[in-house]
Formats: C-alpha cells, sequence, structure tokens
C-alpha cells in the first residue's frame, strides 16, 4: 500500500495527485490514505497537501529503504527481498539469523548504522549514521566450502564495479579483499560462512562502502588511512543508486562465476589488484615477510617471492605496500 | 546439590547413608533432602528409604545425564560443560545456538531422541529412545576453514579407538566419516562449520553410534546395513562410560592434532579405513566412477585411480566397496 501510493506520488512529482484518484485507485476511504501520508512523512517524505487538490511529493529522503532500492532495481534474485534497519549490531550477523530461518538466496539486509560493526579478524568498523552503504547478502552458491572464498573476491570486482560504473573512480583491490582510491580504504568485505564439510549451508557477504563521509566523519586515526566517495568527487553520491548498481553488478558476476567457473572472475580481480607484481609486506600477528606479491591463486592465496627465491603461499595476513 | 547427593549416596551404595548425616553434609534441613530424593527418583534413580536408618541408592538409571558423565570423566576440557535434552530436534542444531551464544570451546550437547536427526547431505539418520549415544561437540581449533575437514577425521578416529577401547570391538572408517563393523555402519559423523574466510569461528562435530539397539530397533529397510554394539557382543553397554572413554579420545587426538599436526591422526585415520587400497564406486547425484583407492590426502580428499590411469581426486560422494 505504502509502496503504491509512493509509486503513484513519484510518478506525478512535482504535480499534485488528487485524494479521490488515490482512494479509487487503492479502493481505500480518504482517512485511510491520510494515515499512509502521515507515515511516510514520519519516514522522511516531503508531502504537501493542498484542500481540494490533493497530495504532492517534494522530497524523498535520503535513505536505503526497501521501497527506494526496489524503485528502479535491474537483478533478477539479488536484493529483491530485503530487511532494512535503522540501527542494526551488525548486518551479518542479522543475516545469518535470517539464513538459519530460511531467507532464500539473495535476501538482502541493510542498515544506516551499526552498533557493533567489524571488519576481518575481529577488528572495528565504523560508520557514522546515513553516510555509508552497510549491507550483507546471503547467498547459497553450489560449491564447495574450499571455494567460498572466491565468493570474496568476487564480492571485490563487483563493488569496484559497480563504483566505476556510478562514479568514474577507479578503486583498486588489496588483498585479501579491501578496495583502496588512493591507498586509502574506500570499502571492506567480510565473508562468513556455514557449512557441513561437503556443501555450503549459506554464505554471507557484508559489505561497507564509504559513501558520504566527511573527513571529518571519520575517526582521527584514520584520516590518513580512509577515503569516501564524497571526498573524492566532492559531492554528495546517491546512496540507493549505488546500491543497486552494486547489487546488479554483483548478480552479473555472480553468474558468470556459476556458468564459466572462477577464472574469468579471477582475471578481473587481478586487472583491479593493487598489490600485486609489487614489493609487499605481509604482517600476522607474529610474524611479517617482505617479498614481491607475485600472484593469486584459485583459492585466493597470495604468492610471495621471497628474497631467497622460495615462492611462499600465504593465505591470511595485512599487507602493506612497500616503495621498492 | 542434586550432584552432591548423589555422590555421597554412590560411595556408600548398596549401605544406608542417613538423613541427618546429608542435612549436616549440606547444611539444609530434612525437608529439603526429601525433596532432593523426589527429584532424583523422578530422573531414574531408584532410592530405597527406611525411617530412622536413611537413603540407599539401589538403582542407576541408563541415562546420559551430566552427573553421570562427568562422575569419572577423566577429559581437561572436552565434556566439562555438558547440555542435557531428553529430546532434541539435533544436538548439531543446538550446539549451533549454543556457540552462538558464546559457549566455550569443549561444550558438549547430549540428547535422547533426535527427532530431526540427520546424517551427511541431510540423509535421516534415527535411533531410538535411550539407544544410541547422539552428541555433539563444540570447538574452536585455530586453524583455518579448509582445514577443519581434519577435525571431522580427528572425530572418526577418537570414535574407533574409544569403541575399541570400551568393546573391544574394530571399528573400520568408511570414506568420508563413517564407521563399519563388518560391513554394517556403527557411527555416522556429522561436522558443521561456522567460519570468515580467514578463521573459524566454531566447529560442531556431531556424532551418533549405535549402542543398545536391537535388531527389531533398525527400520526393516536399515536391518542389512546398521550395527550396533549391543548386537555384535551380544550384551548391553554402558552407555556413560563409552561416551566418557569417547570424550577423552576425542581429547587426546585433539591434542595431538594441534601439537604435532595433522599427520598422525592421519596415519592413525588410514590404519583404520577400511575403503583404501581395494577397488571401489564413488556415487554422486549425477556420476559415478569405478577405481582403485589409493590414498586420502591431507584436505580429506580420496585419491581415486581410474582404469585408464588417471588420479582423480574426490571430495564428496558415497563409497561402495566392490569386490574385485
Amino acid at each position: 500500500m505504502k509502496e503504491t501510493i509512493l509509486r503513484l506520488l513519484k510518478e506525478r512529482s512535482p504535480e499534485y495527485v488528487s485524494g479521490e484518484e488515490i482512494c479509487k485507485c487503492l479502493n481505500v476511504t480518504r482517512t485511510a490514505i491520510w494515515k499512509h501520508m502521515q507515515t511516510l512523512r514520519e519516514c522522511g517524505y516531503e508531502i504537501e497537501a493542498k484542500p481540494r487538490v490533493g497530495y504532492a511529493l517534494t522530497c524523498i529522503p535520503d535513505r536505503l529503504y526497501p521501497e527506494e532500492i526496489l524503485d528502479g532495481l535491474s537483478t533478477r534474485f539479488l536484493g529483491r527481498k530485503i530487511y532494512y534497519f535503522d540501527t542494526l549490531s551488525t548486518t551479518n550477523d542479522k543475516a545469518k539469523e535470517l539464513a538459519r530461518l530460511g531467507a532464500p538466496e539473495g535476501t538482502l539486509v541493510v542498515t544506516e548504522e551499526q552498533a557493533g560493526g567489524k571488519g576481518r579478524l575481529g577488528r572495528r568498523w565504523f560508520t557514522p549514521k546515513y553516510k555509508g552503504i552497510l549491507f550483507s547478502l546471503i547467498l547459497c552458491p553450489p560449491v564447495m566450502p574450499p571455494e567460498a572464498n572466491q565468493a570474496t573476491m568476487l564480492a571485490a570486482v563487483a563493488v569496484a564495479s559497480a563504483i566505476k560504473k556510478e562514479t568514474g573512480i577507479k578503486a583498486g583491490i588489496k588483498w585479501p579483499n579491501d578496495l583502496l582510491v588512493e591507498s586509502k580504504k574506500i570499502c571492506g568485505i567480510l565473508t562468513e560462512l556455514s557449512a557441513e564439510m561437503e556443501r555450503i549451508n549459506y554464505l554471507v557477504a557484508g559489505i561497507g562502502i564509504n559513501v558520504n563521509q566527511d573527513v571529518i566523519d571519520f575517526p582521527e586515526e584514520l584520516r590518513e588511512s580512509a577515503a569516501s566517495l564524497k571526498n573524492e568527487l566532492k559531492r554528495k553520491i546517491d546512496r540507493v543508486k549505488l546500491i543497486q548498481t552494486t547489487l546488479a553488478e554483483f548478480e552479473r558476476w555472480y553468474g558468470i562465476w556459476l556458468e564459466q567457473g572462477f577464472a574469468p572472475v579471477l582475471a578481473r580481480w587481478k586487472e583491479l589488484s593493487v598489490s600485486l607484481n609489487c614489493p609487499v609486506r605481509i604482517s600476522t600477528l607474529n610474524h611479517s615477510w617482505d617479498g614481491w606479491a607475485e600472484d593469486v591463486d584459485g583459492d585466493g592465496a597470495l604468492l610471495l617471492r621471497l628474497p631467497g627465491g622460495e615462492l611462499k603461499r600465504v593465505i591470511s595476513g595485512e599487507v602493506s605496500l612497500r616503495l621498492s
């Protein structure tokens, strides 16, 4: 109902739609219409009402409401079922809960703010309200658990591709799954898996994109290392359009993966990579290695050429790019 | 309190313990003692009460109660925290729920009956009440997700070892994770995993052992393919002692795995295997291959030598042993 009224108002905006027409269209009373208008206003939609003329939509709020995401979404299954929360502990936790309860593949969980946002290895991930895009997708790829990592790499490719399409900005992939703009982090990806040994129950791909943050929105210690699209472009980004394009790109690459295998995804990942064919330092909790980032294999492991000539396969760790 | 009374009664059994002594020992009233005796009787403990003499424990019920499992358990951390259910959908589901809520490593979930018992790939797994041992362990091994499969193989080794110690029966391992006695299934293992790409959140090892079933307890279509320890030995097995030994063997092999790596576990697994170095047929949903089961690699994949000489790496499938 709310969605239908909204669509009607949007189609005619900035013109007025008469109350009578809405009543006829939806087969409800004037009082019901008035109540729905109130609800929409509470959601941040600005709606003018003129006696004996009708209602006109004058402003759409900057929110990732399901109605907004669905309006113009080109995907077949990804993001067709949306759970929206004004605030949430983390979208990954909620998505895992929904997946356990049987939410179908493609389900999107989106929020404006995360109280417990985290990145890889339990690190904090903070985004001021309404400034970023924070979402998780439930996927059930018909691959074996060891191949789940390919979905993370696919996510990086899809987001980079969407950012390029929407803003023109070329984001590079830093192994294993960060997106950088001018060496600063613009997107983080955290994939989680529920699996038996021989099949994936479900996979949750959590994605956080820095969109409309100003420098001042980042904690002081991150200002050197965090980027936002707004900061790069010096203009505000339409978050709804960006998430729509991200979903479309994700679905496109997901289809390529399942139909053609991982090779084309990996090839694109390598093209977008900024931490390959360069000298890097890999740090783990206890060790660090300097070497030449030579390649990435099909499981997403980094192949590091050590100074002695040995090729080391690195599964986990933090990469820093070194000046050669 | 219940546990303390039980221990006191067990220590003196078949002698009587005076109500006065129990009151002193626990610093409670006679009425409180009487209530606890009632509770114990409701749990199936047979307790005789003689006026002016006291209480005597005459029979312990055949139940996997935490008090019974803990009484004589030799492990350091495995099974020290126990959740017991008379009936449950599945111990794996409950263990996953508890793990999400922060249950520590080593937590044991045990039940007398599963309403939704399942084996690998969603197959049904049925056990009549009080006849089997059905449990799940929560583990957080500090290994990478692709190595989680090693825990499944370790579980098979541990259960086979416990069965041997308790009953003298040599159970063989059928790839990937069934235990057989005389070609009939005596134990199934279903491991499930929650993981990020670079670390395991938790792993749940679900184990079902056929213990005191009679032939008639199995559905007709399974009578040719299912075994029970009672049927083999022609005597009832002490389920409490068997689960205690299984926990002890599991903890011992878990320690070996984390300290010495997977090699010793794999070596033992191969010794116990009945589906290696023999002609087998591997069946999946869509295909089947005949070949020679040559080896198993460190990830648990079966290496199948095809008639043409090619070595095929099989991750999932059903093995049937062929007569050569």
